[in-house]
């Protein structure tokens, strides 16, 4: 295995779309599949965390992958989620998922019970001591047991089938101790960062590429700025992650993940549905309110028209100017005796 | 429904065990089943967290309940885990083991992403408006998206069917605002503690019972401690409550949860297999190390014999004394010009 | 030194009373003392967390011993905060206090920097051999470093001058481990809970009293949850800690530590002034509200009238229903063409 | 105020060299600063966290800044940090600096406490609304109230006297944020870096410069480091910013902070002495080490000499393989019958 054919790019970890009745809607999946890789995504990442592969049965997280692959037809590698109830039962997933042609498959770090270091290491290896298909460890520690840089080296050092992580963090230190550590000796090895916040950074201190959500809804924006940097033209790259940044932050914190990125797909044309996890009237309102701000976010960078009712221009409002003046009317009522 | 229908007493999480080949060994589960019972659990709670229900299949959790629910024989409740991937998923488990005779489900919080209370809400309220079974709430915010106050109170306002909370986050305060929130509106909702360790407090401050590990392995103890709290016994019941408190800690801090419990529970002599979660070399070495602790302590209260060697009277090696002396030897050597 | 010297009851961490220049006004402070002892505090405990012993300056801090220690004329037990830059200057406060008449001094962990245990060692270790006066040490894990059981066995075990350990965390088996370390070689080591959430059942399992903000604002009630509990008079001692638990939790919760307890003070006659953290206009706003909660709250205890206008009855609103309200709403302005 | 007027470039937050008796070494302090602004940096932060502000009295802050302001003689601008006790207390230091002629404060967010952000906005509201002199914010998230983007962009916008940031977060993304907010309305406003470990990405996606702790042992390094960025000579940087981490991590996660700083700074011929802060004997072996492992990473730079012994080569022990050949041994000695 040389160098050439370490994972680089930008891997798309893609939304499913779901029909009325909440089913696979393999027809809009398939659509979906080809408009992203016509846009220019390097790869693609189904069964990943924007995936929501938790929420999917054994089943159809299979039927997923063999859509894709099917829909697919080798134009771009497939980076495939594979994480299932045990060891015994990931390793069934990473034979279907070679037989499918899979480029390689992701798996994240054991989730619910929290694990050290050693429980990590020990998954891990008997995974890929186990597996037909190259293995890009997840680390999400977010949401899973966090893989620490011994864990990665040692996973790196005894497995020639782990070729990759994929960090989540953001953690640009950590991200840098991980090729620190695991480069010299593995010059296949690719680190791919799930943080589109700081895509641009990660580039520059040697990541390979990302599994970026935000490819999944602007792929033009995400992949040019992996080319600008590539290409060193920072100032154009520095500029275009600021409003990715913008974008990815509206998506990401204003909502339960991954319904921003449901609600910008929409209006980018793709036909999402809603997601299986129920959303309360309160939520149901606010993606409202996010999608008007995401439909001026894309707007802005000419994806779509702007909302009946045009984008705000100025700032939103100050709480703490809001208080003061509540603060002066309250006084003002307290001096007329109308307030107690 | 009436109070006297509320849960109450000791629930235990019991390990599945499992044969040689990784698979559920149905003989010793229904032994141990047995067992429990006739050490005196008020209650059987399968596919709980202690009972690793996500390392397990979808075929094989139903498997778990339907084996212990023929083996019981209607001798004591059972508090079924019912959380799958989504909301229908996990509204066909509840009809599942509610068709099994279970007196309950208990679903644990969405785990993995991490929800805000809005979605918390709406997914219990989803289940909870069509299951056929009562639901316990599970909160264990350690591991799953935590349940707060005004949550559990919505629910239990709105859903007759919800009818009891088991925390594990052993927060004491917390559990008092619980049932200060709902115990007015709700007199037949039961508050069940998770949390060994605080077991008798949480008894005296208004809980109802407990869903507690250690009743696994020394149910005679657990079970103990619960009858002299109610009788008011508060002097052997603390006493009582440091010992489980020692055997606690040294289960669950020691080891990878929850193979501190499976170690224990060999001793006791339920043939509990390997877990199905790998254990790198150096963690077998601490299960080996751990089980000899453990024996000490089953030992101290009468449940087996003491390790070849006995055990030990004082007290652990402390790290700051090791050093002071090894301080003491580098000085010497390098006054002797031995060492640099 | 033996068990009936042991620190015992409840001490008042108590505010300092500012005059309009936000000087230290001595003449209500030395009148506060009198109100707390009058009304059945075992002690007290100023230059405490509640005392906001960071906000002054080194003199101020020395000067409010003082006179309280002239006040109290013997008549309780002083526990002086002793904190200071390093630890020179720490151990010259506690030669001031001991001067002074204090009963012993807190120390509370080193804060800022994080200090590993062995760190937490090496300080408290360093001031207990050189004061001429006892030492309680403060546990507070959200404030400062924390102080685990090994390092709270050691201290207890090597200094005999270290005689109490005051914790903050409200965590009840931490409690626990500690006491089943230290208290069967130290019977005259004292457990103090600073946790008035939980002071109940801390006493239930061991506790010898607590350093409770609550008593600072109704001595009448903590001490009397003290005495109930103590009795065994479980029914109304748990009772009175639900109560306790709602006044606790609206003066901590609802606004930046201790303005909570600031605002109280002030409807119980008791000129507090303004702290010394200043507060935006949202945040007096927001004192204003907690005030008028926390008068109801006083009301229904009896230690203070209603606000003009009355107590709310039932419950506040759901923010859901809200949303559900809202949704309603821009649905029928959609409908009628009004909204986009 | 202009943008050529903008705080750029290193700042050093130095240590304070220590005499025998542990007071301040005036003529060591004085060589130090030489040594640091001949080695190139842009300016001086005393008063900061290296420098152990906590762990000074007010005189010795006082003090410690007119001695650097003094033998600086206005060859760099110094950045003085000067929080005290509360706010009028800081209002008096800066005023006592600003006619030392230091160019700026940096004032740390409130702690001890954990304040809100309208906390946070109130105090240095009201401190900027009083100062001759210009002021940096510090934002230090694991020792202090965090400072969130909406509080910086308030005050970048009400407080003119507020020039910059100084950000020891670590986070990139809210690095970016921050500039997003403040940037387009304030080209004067200054974002520093206090997170060595991120210098050069920090740079490229818009950073002003820095106060990094690695400037106070390796000036050469964090210059160069900053230089070569700057001149977007990104191999050279990059390779600079991995050798600079590893040196970085050393010090920072080995020892208690700043003692591996300390070590470190030994090793290049300044004469720290001990710090306030005891060391138990355990912490005193590991300065040892520590030190030796600085001596070799320092030396590979061309710093110092290698130590006596040599350097290592290869890994450090993998604890997995010790624990499977310790396991190995005991099984075979239980085969013998030689363990139990």
């Amino acid at each position: 295995m040389t160098d050439n054919n370490r994972l680089r790019g930008i891997f798309t970890p893609n939304i499913v779309p779901l029909d009325a009745n909440g089913e696979i809607n393999e027809a809009e999946l398939r659509r979906y599949v080809d408009w992203l890789i016509e846009r220019g995504v390097h790869g693609l990442y189904p069964n990943g965390s924007t995936g929501e592969f938790t929420r999917f049965t054994v089943e159809e997280r299979r039927r997923i992958i063999e859509i894709i692959a099917d829909q697919n037809r080798g134009r771009v590698p497939i980076l495939a989620g594979a994480a299932e109830a045990n060891v015994r039962e990931t390793i069934k997933a990473c034979e279907a998922y070679h037989e499918m042609g899979c480029r390689a498959v992701a798996i994240v770090s054991p989730f619910y019970y929290k694990l050290s270091p050693a429980g990590v290491y020990a998954y891990f290896k008997e995974i890929a001591d186990n597996t037909p298909i190259d293995v890009t460890l997840y680390n999400i520690p977010m949401f899973a047991s966090p893989i620490d840089v011994p864990t990665v080296r040692k996973l790196a050092e005894e497995c020639p089938r782990v070729v990759a992580i994929k960090d989540s963090s953001g953690d640009l230190p950590h991200m840098m101790r991980m090729i620190d550590a695991v480069r010299p000796m593995r010059s296949d090895f690719s680190f791919l960062t799930g943080w589109d916040a700081a895509l641009m950074p990660m580039l520059l201190i040697g990541c390979d590429g990302g599994t970026n959500a935000t490819s999944g809804v602007v792929p033009e924006i995400t992949r040019k700025l992996y080319d600008l940097t590539l290409l060193g033209n920072l100032d154009a790259a520095r500029s275009l992650q600021y409003r990715l940044l913008r974008l990815f932050d509206a998506m990401i914190y204003n909502s339960e993940f991954p319904e921003g990125f449901r609600a910008a797909l929409r209006l980018r044309g793709i036909q999402t549905g809603k997601g299986r996890q129920p959303q309360s009237p309160g939520q149901q309102l606010g993606i409202e309110k996010l999608s008007s701000e995401l439909q001026c976010l894309l707007a802005a960078e000419g994806y779509t028209h702007e909302p009946v009712g045009g984008c705000p221009v100025g700032q939103s409002l100050d709480p703490e100017q809001v208080a003061r003046i509540v603060q002066g009317v309250v006084g003002e009522l307290k001096r007329l005796g109308i307030a107690p």
